[in-house]
């Protein structure tokens, strides 16, 4: 019997977990919050990933480790990594936990970015402003995630209220500076590699942010043949540099036809949720088949697809379960503002009933906003 | 949040919690065995059903509870009835627990039956088997299962034979004395009533069993139209009748396209395993959703699917795992002989892939005898 270890204990825990019980793993999760939500469904060690005696017993009771979570500390993984198998490997983590080494790999692996510079002081802002380009954006170069740690510069009037809000953690986390992308889509590339150096994308997916934090995915994204070989290319590209193992996302902004790289997720993603019903095998199976060095399974779509997220609460689920094609995913958290709490799965079987679907829920739960750029781009 | 409670904590109970966890649900399993498998993925109650110290404790920690075991004793269902909501109904449970009381329930309502008599005596048995008429089975009328518990009476001569072998549990779980069907093929209606009386069936399926334990089924069944609605309309009849809620399946001898109930499983069901990945909702999360009233889910199918079981041990994964429509369950136990451990559901958008699958499966795993009456039937 197999224990894969999970560093970290959230949704992507919990859904790893449960994906991949009909392997015959099981599964022991790593938090520092005792409630964190996996734990409803795997043991667990609870615990700060600093504190290498909490590690240690982490590291006696699992085979192999992974991971929910993909700021745990690079030296925790490395510690782990010199005790037992861990996938995705330190180096991979440790370049997708910093916005400059992952900016710079992608520009030396030849994958268009946005322009960006690094910024160490209050006057390296100017420079890295000037040198950018306004409109940017400041933000820190680790520990961001959802949109938090970051300061949109809209003109040079901006640049002290940035540097007041995010110069404080100059020295703890870095900052860096990103030219601003007026995208007019943004794009997900969902992908596995496995040990032996197999690589298989999910059809590509189109996402929607409000605030910073995904709202709407819908899959496959409707894209020509050029840029879903330019963008599966530029994923299979990275995964090879990093030698990585398992299940990543590399987000992608679309602007007027050209791919720019926005950060890579070193971990099952949420703008892959939909694989759980819409493909024929999930991110989070593919991604423990991955880590195990089992056969990876085939991501071809099982219709169309579009997930919607749930933040801060969950709504009433009838209207969705009601559907034919409606799958609940509630993470069994306590609500909280800003809050990832669940999310629903509507799939069909046609572009047109994906689109109705989508409208009957917005209006049942009074979410028309949420779905109307996906219906939109369904009829678009 | 709501807890499910789950009486037996074999797959059946595993299954369910993994399906029923995107709801928002927690589960607690009572089970005798302290390693009962569901117990990997949830808290249990460790202790014999008629012990009711443990009963209280499990029914203090459950919202409502349910079945993975039918033979619960009655009188354990009834009493936690008296305390927690518990679905299905123990009177439901009653019949399904006994033969005679189920095919007399079966007659009441119409659905042809092979004949049956009961027996209590040795001289009780000689004019059951006048009554019934040779070949025959006698069998317990309660507590049996995947063919134990039955003794098959050829000729007059295999009368004291059967006697010797079933007689001593006359008086504790009674006998019965079933007519033999030479069917040419067995069928199941896996269905689901919700507690409003709404009533859905997976499409039909076709099983095999290999010395009375189930080896493969593939759905959907071919079957014309009035002997799927003849099916469904038998399930129904029995579900409306029992007043029952949850999943159940109604197991069918189909000779010279005459249907011939054998017995109903009060629960998800073997023949059912397929729907997790070759439907919308699997079984076992529509289960979940009657019993807690929710709505049910869509049964239709999505492409084709054939389940082999898995009995004693566990194959090697990898040549299921490399299928594109392969997906794997391995229910966590240890080998045992006759046990069952596992199954693999293999999926196709056509009868022709299905087939060739079935083949590649059966050479790479030498389980050609296995899959061969599947493929002959997918090519029939």
């Amino acid at each position: 019997m197999t224990t894969v270890g999970i560093l970290g204990g959230g949704q992507l825990a919990r859904m790893m977990a449960l994906s991949g019980a009909p392997l015959g793993l099981r599964f022991k999760v790593m938090d520092t919050a005792p409630d964190a939500c996996a734990g409803q469904f795997a043991p667990m060690v609870v615990g700060d990933y600093r504190d290498e005696a909490a590690l240690a017993e982490f590291a006696g009771s699992v085979d192999v480790a992974t991971f929910d979570f993909e700021n745990v500390p690079s030296e925790s993984a490395a510690w782990l990594a010199e005790r037992i198998p861990v996938f995705p490997n330190p180096r991979a983590l440790g370049v997708a936990q910093d916005r400059l080494a992952e900016k710079t790999l992608f520009r030396e692996l030849g994958i268009p970015v946005p322009p960006f510079a690094a910024v160490d002081t209050r006057e390296g802002l100017d420079g890295a402003v000037a040198e950018v380009g306004l409109p940017c954006i400041l933000k820190t170069r680790r520990l961001g995630y959802d949109g938090k740690g970051q300061f949109r510069i809209r003109t040079a009037d901006d640049i002290d209220a940035a540097w007041a809000a995010l110069g404080p953690q100059a020295d703890s986390v870095g900052l860096i500076v990103e030219g601003f992308v007026a995208f007019q889509r943004e794009l997900s590339v969902v992908a596995v590699r496995g040990r032996d150096g197999e690589f298989r994308t999910w059809p590509l997916t189109e996402n929607w942010h409000v605030d910073g934090v995904l709202s709407a995915s819908l899959a496959p994204a409707a894209v020509d043949d050029v840029l879903l070989a330019t963008a599966t290319g530029h994923a299979q590209a990275l995964a090879d540099a990093l030698d990585y193992v398992g299940v990543f996302a590399l987000e992608l902004f679309c602007r007027d036809g050209e791919l720019l790289a926005n950060e890579m997720a070193p971990r099952v993603h949420n703008s892959g949720h939909w694989t759980l019903e819409g493909s024929e095998t999930s991110q989070f199976q593919n991604h423990l088949r991955a880590v195990l060095g089992l056969p990876l399974g085939d991501t071809r779509m099982v219709g169309q697809a579009c997930m919607l997220n749930w933040i801060g609460a969950m709504p009433d689920a009838a209207t969705v379960l009601a559907e034919a094609g409606g799958h609940w995913h509630d993470y069994g958290k306590s609500a909280r503002e800003g809050r990832k709490v669940g999310h629903a799965t509507l799939r069909a079987e046609s572009r047109a009933e994906l689109a109705h679907a989508l409208e009957r829920v917005g209006q049942g739960l009074g979410r028309e906003a949420q779905v109307a750029p996906v219906v939109e781009r369904l009829r678009g």
